[in-house]
């Protein structure tokens, strides 16, 4: 029942992110705050490096983040990369077709940012795209609209690599959404970065391009997956509860076409994108949902917001141990939506479970409702996959770290509005000398 | 420019509510938590007392939070009202036709609870409905759905008035929605509060019935002002920031239709129901947004959350006393949206302003993107009624109680996403002397 998956054996063999990549990432907060004008995939102007120097894409940034991430309680949680996304590079190519990283804003250049990243115990990613321009209008991979191959690719992942650059994102925007152009385009970004010999996490937005695209056939997964350490499915997310909604919403739906859960597994990762965890438009309970939901769907953990001002309370969502260590439990096995009551303000709730390596089974009950009180939710134990109905079972509290006692066959609790209730069940012989709360 | 609204001159004159009301209020979080089973006004059903006894509809909750709003920040900041909504009531009337409260959850009874309120030095409020029963399908006030005057209202005043109650809400299920029955209706409780000689803030559901109503003439708002303290205009809110945007949308979108902001003033306010500051629904960053714009709105600040589980942030914005100060106002002019801009995920937003009885301008700017980073805003002085367009201001962030120097003809700052930077504008030449920062 709990054995790997047969395509988790066929997944990128670069050895990396064999449980869910965790570390930051400067899009969500930080967009392109960087040399002004508009930015095509925010679709309005954003703040320039100039009015908003605090907030600019800038080696200042990504060290200061990095000094943070370096800390034990960060960096013993587990997360690990510093991700530059777009707005990172020089306007042009050097003479010789080199991308460049702006000079202004990373003035010691990237060897000396990822030589420094490194010496914290860290990681550096950067972001490109597969297309002529990033989103942002930066130099892209491509020499034309349909990539004709090998485009910049094999110049650039040896840049990459000689920088010293552990985790790479690309993105899709100006480009043609086909299997035609993207399927090669990807195929060959991977194979140019595994001959650069360096471990380079490969992170693909290709799967929400050919999603998008009219007429085109469906995302191959599976191949996704052998190509691919994770990837992009679904809109990027935006700071609000809608977003991450959405978002959830969607792989729920989704979970089963053209096997999108049966492809992930160890070092290959569907990506809901980005957690807000901290910043604008998420509660405190709210983002524990995304915490919790994020972690039951063995998403990567790539915090998008600014580690600077973070409320003690938003940090201590983002370093639950227990809630984490569901996230990167080693069987890797993506959880489900196993019930939904849709359509009423009052009532409307989530349950999704995932089984864990040592037979537990992780489930988190999410209130969708938003008139007013709590509401009493539960579930029983075939519905989260425990096939035994009546078997004892010892249900523990993730964020909270708390026994709730042996139960047998159900489990019901209030669950804060926009909020879950995320839980371990263990079979209650090997937990009943813990006592019940 | 800034003499008070002919039609404040008419309004109820009870001499109740100059200002508009400040308090808190059972509802928003606490619902029907009573005797279970199903409450129509919720769709679903809501816990019972015995299952959620700490959120129990009863003089333990009132009390408690009588408690709490007695302490002089509370009261000091200008709340007063604790006010009871449905389901305080036992499921019949008493064989004389007397309303009594739940007499498990009420044991000492209303006059009782209103006394003890009283000695803190702060107001009691109750509810009752327009029809045959309560949303929750406690006792009404009508006999029949056509409400057949009197029905029990002069009764019930009388009750009301003998427990000592300052305030009634009259809420309006289980009515026919039409001006033939809701106008005589509301007309003859109003009466019968006044005759009974003691002051009773009355706030009536009427507009929104009437709104909702198909087939029926417009809310007449000048008659709503002359016969109720406050009224609610649209729908319930709910525990979510799309509730609350969409709240301030509409009151925008219709402020000039059917002289909805022409009737209100001191003594008759529009309300667009509680605050949800301190729930589940709302980060900080949306907190300050609803306290802002209620304020800018002239709206009464009837929290609707639990004040015994409140975090110091909420509780700051809820206490934020420069922006209280611009809703109890006493020129008592309700602001107006003067510009927005919609349709963006980036750049989206709106300006309010509002004008104070010492010549001063507040305004409200409310970032409405979601896009990760925040925004540059801002605004020329006509825009926000300043007519003077080279006129040097002092600008002061209330939340932040702070100068922002003096500025000639316009104004812009970063705001957060999803929140707001509330302003007061004042002549420079009375404000130099504070300086600028």
């Amino acid at each position: 029942m709990l054995s790997l998956l047969p395509l988790a054996s066929v997944a990128l063999d670069n050895g990396v992110a064999r449980t869910p990549p965790m570390g930051w990432m400067t899009w969500e907060r930080f967009r392109c705050t960087a040399d002004g004008g508009d930015v095509a995939g925010g679709g309005t102007s954003q703040p320039s490096c100039a009015e908003d120097p605090e907030n600019c894409i800038s080696e200042r940034l990504v060290r200061q983040h990095a000094e943070i991430m370096a800390r034990p309680e960060w960096r013993g949680a587990g997360y690990e990369y510093l991700n530059i996304d777009d707005c990172w590079e020089n306007w042009r190519r050097s003479p010789g077709g080199k991308l460049t990283p702006n000079s202004t804003r990373f003035p010691h250049g990237m060897r000396a940012l990822a030589d420094y990243v490194h010496s914290l115990g860290l990681k550096l990613g950067t972001y490109n795209d597969m297309g002529t321009e990033t989103c942002g209008g930066y130099p892209g991979e491509c020499k034309d609209e349909s990539c004709s191959l090998p485009g910049y690719m094999g110049v650039d992942a040896a840049t990459y690599a000689g920088w010293g650059i552990d985790s790479l994102k690309m993105d899709g925007c100006h480009s043609v959404h086909t299997h035609g152009v993207l399927d090669p385009a990807y195929r060959c970004m991977g194979e140019a970065l595994n001959r650069t010999g360096r471990p380079v996490l490969y992170s693909c937005s290709w799967p929400d391009y050919i999603r998008t695209a009219k007429g085109e056939a469906p995302v191959n997964y599976t191949e996704t997956a052998m190509r691919c350490n994770m990837w992009r499915m679904y809109n990027d997310i935006q700071d609000s509860y809608e977003s991450v909604s959405g978002i959830i919403d969607w792989v729920g739906d989704h979970a089963e076409a053209n096997g999108m859960l049966a492809a992930q597994g160890p070092g290959a990762w569907n990506d809901p994108d980005m957690l807000l965890v901290g910043n604008f438009g998420l509660s405190l309970t709210q983002a524990k949902a995304q915490m919790a939901l994020w972690s039951i769907m063995a998403a990567p953990l790539m915090m998008g917001n600014d580690l600077r001002r973070l409320s003690e309370e938003m940090k201590a969502v983002l370093l639950a141990r227990e809630v984490i260590a569901v996230d990167q439990d080693p069987l890797g096995k993506q959880g489900r939506r196993v019930f939904q009551l849709k359509g009423s303000q009052c009532g409307a709730h989530d349950v999704w479970a995932r089984p864990l390596a040592n037979g537990d089974t992780a489930v988190v009950l999410w209130n969708r409702g938003v008139c007013g009180t709590h509401s009493l939710l539960g579930f029983d134990w075939p519905t989260v996959g425990v096939a035994d109905a009546s078997r004892r079972m010892a249900v523990r509290d993730l964020f909270e770290q708390r026994d709730l006692g042996v139960h047998a066959g159900s489990f019901s609790s209030f669950v804060d509005l926009s909020g879950v209730l995320m839980l371990r069940l263990s079979p209650a012989e090997g937990a009943e000398h813990r006592g019940a709360s």
